[in-house]
């Protein structure tokens, strides 16, 4: 799994904007986001996707991820929210390491379908709020 | 909750094409799918959404998306799925009893954005197949 970018941030060789973290998942800001605080969380142990995946491993990837939507709610005004998990590449999984995106929703937004690159100072401002209402420090 | 028409269903009130249930959960189809075998997994204790489920509830409903994402594959021929959830108007939740939907990807589909009516045969037909691979009576 030397090759999977996202084992590579759980490693800490490869840059990340970490939110939160326990001893089975990790969280950090996509790069890519949707909207402002669009968040990844994944489990540390490598993962294809969902159907691999031990029903602990799911268990606390979706209850970190309605930790984060909370925190969305709380530190990013968000007013909704929307959860997102794609296996297989015929679902546009494009990184084959198990991840739901938290995607906070505003309301009158616009979400991107096809993502971009996002402002790093804004990804690193939302980053800052989230982490503040999680209580974590990373 | 008299009004809410999942309560209805878990009550039995409703009509709806059941797939799968377990203690705390249920899983029925979704009467506008967008790719064949789209279902719906609920907590059967009515929460408005993912923010005010109990960490009980969203364990029970993730467990039930994956194992319907792995029926789908073997009982469907699903070449993926997605897993989406909707918190909040803003999100697009249209019905506020918790849901999550799965929706089982093939290769080449083309996702309809805006669901529309599907054939209810055709519906009844995946129902009668996810079922099988679930092992379920209902």
């Amino acid at each position: 799994m030397n090759d999977c970018v996202f084992c590579g941030i759980v490693r800490g060789e490869e840059p990340a904007l970490r939110v939160y973290e326990d001893r089975l998942t990790l969280a950090f800001m996509d790069t890519l986001p949707a909207t402002r605080g669009h968040t990844l969380v994944v489990p540390k142990r490598h993962r294809q996707d969902l159907l691999d995946a031990t029903p602990e491993e799911v268990t606390a990837v979706i209850l970190a991820a309605q930790r984060i939507a909370i925190a969305a709610r709380e530190s990013l005004g968000a007013d909704g929210s929307n959860i997102v998990q794609a296996t297989g590449a015929a679902a546009h999984q494009t990184v084959f390491h198990l991840h739901f995106h938290v995607v906070p929703r505003f309301s009158g937004d616009s979400i991107v379908i096809f993502p971009r690159p996002g402002l790093p100072e804004e990804i690193a401002a939302a980053a800052d709020h989230l982490r503040s209402s999680l209580s974590v420090r990373l």
